[in-house]
């Protein structure tokens, strides 16, 4: 199991625009079949911050998540409002 | 509810003193009633930063967290060991 932090800065004249590509993002990734958990949230200090947080079976499962349709159509689009580079963090359960 | 990332960086050479803390604060921390989600990971890339993902019904029930003997005990005894101060992200849910 991995667990994903995956965080994005959006410009804030752009929100409106992304709202319905995340929105489109997350419905389509929680149907695909190794997908154990991704929800999306925002900062409560800045509504330009978006943080998915994310859990897969392993990383061959995160990288078929990175070539499926919606992924490669969606985060392109997200990542042209951007107002800085995206930021991950890969993490696994403290035992 | 409201969802909280909690990054800790600890000093390399304190790791196996802070890792029965966080095994306790974990533990004690999941028989609050009021918390829904409380979990620690590690960073794939780096062994001395640490990530709480945690879940709470609201404001109020977070700051009763804080308030808790084990928190008051453990936290301060934990953060002895940082190599720079903890950060928070309280976040809501995108709709």
């Amino acid at each position: 199991m991995i667990k994903v932090i995956a965080e994005d800065f959006i410009k804030e004249e752009y929100l409106e625009i992304v709202k319905p590509l995340y929105a489109e993002l997350v419905a389509k990734t929680k149907l695909e079949k190794d997908c154990i958990e991704y929800n999306l949230y925002i900062d409560q200090d800045d509504k330009t911050h978006f943080i998915f947080i994310e859990e897969w079976p392993d990383h061959d499962a995160l990288d078929r998540h990175c070539q499926t349709e919606h992924f490669r159509r969606l985060v392109p689009l997200i990542n042209e409002h951007q107002s800085k580079e995206c930021e991950f963090t890969i993490m696994e359960i403290f035992q």
